[in-house]
């Protein structure tokens, strides 16, 4: 466990080393704008996007340093969504990891810019990435990041999210909801891990279901906590209600099953990393995620 | 000029056709975010960024089917800034091209989700798309393209004039700004064109060239045409006002000045095309566009 907890802090330095030198610009015309996403940026997170990347390009055989720049992409478009999440037309939040969010902090026309000039940055800083990788892979990766982040994928999920605010959603719509919104994003940093390494077919797979699962079961954790949280804040019985009559998880099956299924898919998980040699620090890190306070 | 217009509606044609290739998708969880991204597209506009990028292919010898993808990325482009401009925090503007503004007829989050869903959509566009142009090439150009459409182009532009609103500034601020906001798009277009054919360092810079001075032979136009529409709607002598009391490019050189400005780079920009065997379409382009009503 050691190990793992050096292993997570070296891949989170040198991620928010590289972000900082991407992202530290001087320009009195437009500081602003790079002072906001600088501030999101470095606004915390658990990076995790990121060290997936890394990590399956590790064990695949890839290089940190040229894979480095498609880490920091990822976490640029994870920060990019939540500030445009938090606008007031979207879910109008005023605070984001304890502090102010981008629009309460830069004003909602330089949260909304911030946020288009970070999306864009994502593809600038995989694009001119100079490294040893070659082209044909470069372009794979950031075309399946690209194909994740967008309206196929976590933009997708954002719609589908909007659309049914408020209302009354079947189990197969929150997971498709679940699959886009959450598990996109980290589906896109694994394959694109393991495809910059230069990884063969099956281990591309491997890695997208691992991510899959690792995200659905993520997400049925947070609504795990989001009930238990607001249950025991309300002073009623765990597991019958759900936060903001949103339905959840939860709301199809209750606490125990839900966590039940989380660890199922938790398991799942961690059996297709059974594709790849060194399967240690993932399984780890499936277990830091999933297992938090359940 | 009977060629010209010809030639000006088959890159228009081929254009539009392949985006609507790109764009009619449908999909009942999330066919709110395709509608709203088709209607913007959808909605004209002259397709000047995908023509230049198309003819520049052309003459430096490359082939307008592989050219295509890029030329729609750049229209893709475009469209979201438009749609990310005029919503209620930036420009707050109800109408483009005629039409309702993409907010006024889906909502404000599905058109900032439309602007973001198109902009991740051209990257991936071009990132995946197939053809003979080699890997190395296409990440050249998209990497130019995100560069020029990123903070340091497009989006900086966008933060200048937020940062500027009803302030007096200075010439080279004003042209600082007409540089990122207008002319970068046009660089990228006209640049990408150049690359993706594989055309040399001269041609590249002589295309970047043509297109500043494009660009801001353009932005001058605009500015006299708003000043002298302005005046005459308000029975004000030509040139004695201008828009909403914004400083433009009239304030600082009157009506003739900006004229023979406009004239000036118009002829410049032209030079400029001495780098390539064939430059009749784009030499009545230049004309096409900066010859409007003066």
């Amino acid at each position: 466990m050691v190990d793992f907890e050096i292993r997570l802090q070296e891949y989170c330095s040198l991620v928010e080393k590289e972000l900082y030198n991407i992202l530290n610009r001087k320009d009195s015309k437009k500081q602003v704008l790079f002072d906001a996403m600088n501030y999101s940026v470095g606004a915390g997170g658990k990076r995790i996007r990121p060290v997936l990347l890394l990590e399956f390009n590790r064990i695949c055989g890839g290089d940190v340093r040229s894979a480095l720049p498609f880490a920091c992409a990822m976490e640029m478009i994870h920060t990019y969504s939540l500030i445009h999440d938090d606008l007031p037309c979207m879910d109008d939040d005023d605070m984001r990891r304890g502090k102010p969010s981008c629009h309460k902090a830069f004003g909602e026309a330089n949260a909304l810019l911030a946020g288009d000039a970070l999306l864009n940055l994502a593809f600038e800083t995989m694009l001119s990435s100079e490294s040893n990788i070659n082209s044909e892979l470069k372009l794979k990766a950031a075309a399946v990041i690209g194909n994740f982040s967008g309206a196929e994928g976590m933009i997708g999920g954002q719609v589908i999210d909007l659309q049914n605010e408020g209302k009354e959603i079947s189990e197969e719509l929150l997971l498709t909801l679940y699959r886009d919104k959450t598990a996109a994003l980290l589906r896109a940093a694994s394959t694109a891990g393991v495809i910059l390494a230069g990884g063969d077919q099956t281990k591309i797979e491997a890695a997208d279901r691992f991510a899959e699962k690792i995200g659905l079961a993520f997400q049925i954790i947070d609504d795990i906590l989001d009930c238990v949280g607001d249950a025991s804040l309300l002073g009623k019985p765990i597991g019958s209600d759900e936060k903001n009559n949103k339905t959840t998880y939860v709301s199809f099956h209750g606490i125990e099953g839900a966590k039940a299924d989380a660890l199922r898919l938790t398991t799942e998980a961690v059996a297709a990393l059974d594709a790849f040699e060194d399967k240690t620090f993932l399984t780890q890190l499936s277990d830091y995620l999933c297992t938090r306070k359940m």
